[in-house]
């Protein structure tokens, strides 16, 4: 595949190009609404008030679930940061978009990126007028071609990969804050990072509120090492990590707050998951998967099942809990429903709009979920059962062991929850129906070669 | 101890006496709420919709929470359900009133119960006039001298013991269900038992509108064995156990539902919460503690934290979420100083009020919990820091191992709510602090006969 700027904008052009012939409504239309999407980091399922923590207070995030849906069976696509933020930006697993390698996130010494093949959800809603903003923590490539302003945002404040990746015996450079392709601060003070996200994402709303604007807000944090900043340092019962959360649920606030001011409350879908489960090695500097197996980095439900709730008044019923199955897959053809975006027919998709569960019109049209770990499916998810072709925790010594089974291990995710009783002797069937939806899906497959794992042709200027 | 009706009657005259010294607002207050106690049996921290269980839908007690408060460290007094039962209703520890014990219950065959000496919540309210329901499992002393109507309630329906005690090799009689004092069925229904209970307290509620009242209402569910209603069983993605706890929520609906009908909303405190944590052994058909350790037996978090909610629209803020210290041995000193009922003062309370965290006018006055298994003090919370003098767990056969640990473990309970990370080597001044707490408790005991180890001294009629 070609790696030069030139031969990615070709491919960005291709893109564009197969979209403009599918769209037959590229006007802004005043009836769809500004999307923000914030995506923390690291964050367990168990970690907010509302997902039943003791000592973590998330007063606005709570409030934000009291007047919208929580999801109780909302997944990211993939247990670690890169993978699971490409498949989000582009409704595709990442055996689909390149963005899996045995190298499982980028590296400051990476060359891959997201492809500019690939449509992210910035790119479709350019198609319809949308304003777009990146704030955060990207990770799908820190080279020009990859960065945010490649992939359909107008403007990118953030940091190009995770907060620990400034490792000296590799040669990293400082961590650097980026305005668009300009490194504004390196090191980056990580103390204000959360402040200064906010203030971004605050004004941009205020500027951009007669226009319509989608908000990729991807939070640098409770992703270790941990910052919070003087306000929130020592206040949380849970020390610096429930700081670190106490201040991102005042980061979320003081948006929706903002939207109710500017009158875009109603106009507004407000969506808030994380990337993937909690860092359970980092101890008490992780955070909580709550009842649910395991963390970050490996496929049981802690790694990929997550938070995640949807704010948008007057649409998504306040108060709502939804026990369907939805993942961040689903965010694209989501808010491509809702705003008229098209997307290319070319490819496949792993993604299935939301917007039924949103506006209480009918059930999830998604059925499956698939945990993969690098380009090999570990599990699947189908209806309430999950089977398990591999397990390798992130965990205990014992827990680390990558275990192939056969059978699969199958767990009944709504009698047991925590996967703790295999199930798998007296339900054969079952996994007759699962075996032939993974059938399916793999013959759904060319993958193409992995981004992460690439090697620098050449030293880089 | 005397063991004859008569000496336990001439000790409930001298207690009523003593009161009566003590009392000088005998008479009905109509400012004075009606207090309605719901108390599960074996649910765990984790079951409850708010407390962030994904597959057991719990509506209205979520509603109720958003109407209410919420706490996240209330504690049983005692993982095992006659002990806890005791200290919730004399508002002292089982090692005061007598109710503990190598048998750690009461079972069919005990002659032992709650003494009359003892003045349980129901008796300290007919003093101020309060008309007095019992409803479901007591388990408190199934003999005429221990039941409710021996122990200040004016009426009875229920089950004198758990819904397990029916063990045919120990020559157990069939299970009755009672009203007052009489066997109104035997073996009991279980399967209509919850419906029973909610139609028994909504009569009782619009019967009494007028009158100031007090309903125990102690759940059989869902300890096992599980029965749900035709209505709710095979409802539930948790299962049968779902089916139960589904049913229990219903219930607790039917509850809220009849006093803002009957316009009593507003002078009525209900408060919900659990006997102790999970039946772990019981596998799926026992609860979740979430993110707590073990469970029901032990004196670990997960035995002994529990879901609690405190609902009084117009007294306690909607929405709010309490996160300080707060105990079942709280629920008679509070409902004392809200009726106006004066207790003995001729012995030692553990509880603490909790009207200033219910009124929000200050904070829990408690900063200590004190775990007991049987006799013994296994450990000790103070603030955010728990010792443990001994550890046993109950799940897992490792785990089931007593040991005794000198310095104790101590964990940070806010930084660390799952107790995973032992920090007595560096704390050694709160270890110091906590000892000295350990000592003035100690000698302030004077610990009766067990009730639960006695032996009948004659066969029962």
């Amino acid at each position: 595949m070609g790696d030069s700027i030139i031969s990615h904008v070709m491919l960005a052009l291709l893109a564009t190009t197969v979209m403009q012939q599918q769209t037959d409504n590229s006007a802004t239309n005043q009836d769809e609404p500004n999307v923000v999407i914030i995506f923390t980091d690291d964050l367990g399922y168990g970690d907010l008030g509302c997902y039943g923590h003791p000592t973590i207070a998330t007063p606005n995030l709570d409030q934000m679930a009291a007047q919208g849906m929580k999801f109780t069976d909302f997944y990211s696509a993939c247990s670690v940061c890169t993978p699971s933020r490409a498949a989000l930006m582009t409704g595709r697993l990442p055996i689909r978009n390149g963005m899996w390698g045995n190298r499982r996130v980028l590296f400051p010494n990476s060359p891959g990126g997201l492809q500019q093949s690939e449509v992210t959800i910035a790119r479709a809603l350019k198609q319809v007028g949308y304003e777009t903003l990146c704030v955060g923590k990207w990770h799908l490539g820190h080279h020009p071609e990859y960065l945010p302003t490649s992939h359909g945002f107008d403007q990118y404040f953030g940091i190009p990969y995770s907060n620990d990746m400034e490792v000296e015996k590799r040669g990293d450079p400082p961590l650097p804050l980026m305005e668009n392709e300009t490194v504004l601060e390196a090191p980056v003070d990580q103390t204000t990072l959360t402040k200064r996200y906010t203030e971004k994402v605050v004004s941009y709303i205020k500027e951009k509120k007669d226009d319509s604007f989608f908000i990729y807000y991807a939070q640098t944090f409770p992703h270790v090492p941990l910052y919070a900043s003087k306000d929130f340092k020592g206040k949380s019962r849970r020390g610096l990590y429930g700081d670190v959360v106490e201040e991102i649920d005042w980061s979320v606030g003081k948006i929706l707050d903002t939207l109710r001011q500017e009158g875009l409350a109603e106009k507004t879908l407000v969506f808030f998951t994380s990337d993937n489960g909690p860092w359970l090695i980092k101890m008490l500097e992780g955070g909580s998967a709550g009842l649910l197996r395991e963390g970050k980095g490996c496929t049981y439900e802690g790694g990929m099942r997550v938070p995640a709730l949807a704010w948008w008044p007057g649409t998504v019923k306040a108060g709502s809990v939804n026990h369907e199955l939805a993942s961040t897959l689903d965010l694209l053809p989501t808010v491509a429903e809702l705003t008229g975006a098209k997307l290319p027919q070319d490819r496949s998709y792993d993604g299935f709009s939301m917007v039924p569960m949103l506006e209480g019109t009918g059930p999830s049209k998604r059925d499956h979920m698939f945990f993969y770990r690098r380009n090999e499916l570990y599990a699947v998810r189908l209806g309430d059962h999950k089977a398990h072709y591999i397990t390798q925790g992130a965990y205990g010594k014992t827990a680390r062991k990558l275990e192939r089974h056969d059978p699969p291990q199958l767990y009944h995710l709504g009698h047991d929850p925590s996967e703790q009783h295999d199930i798998s002797a007296k339900n054969p069937e079952i996994l007759s129906r699962i075996d032939q939806l993974v059938k399916d899906h793999q013959a759904s497959l060319d993958p193409p070669p992995s981004q992460l794992d690439r090697k620098a042709e050449k030293p880089k200027s």
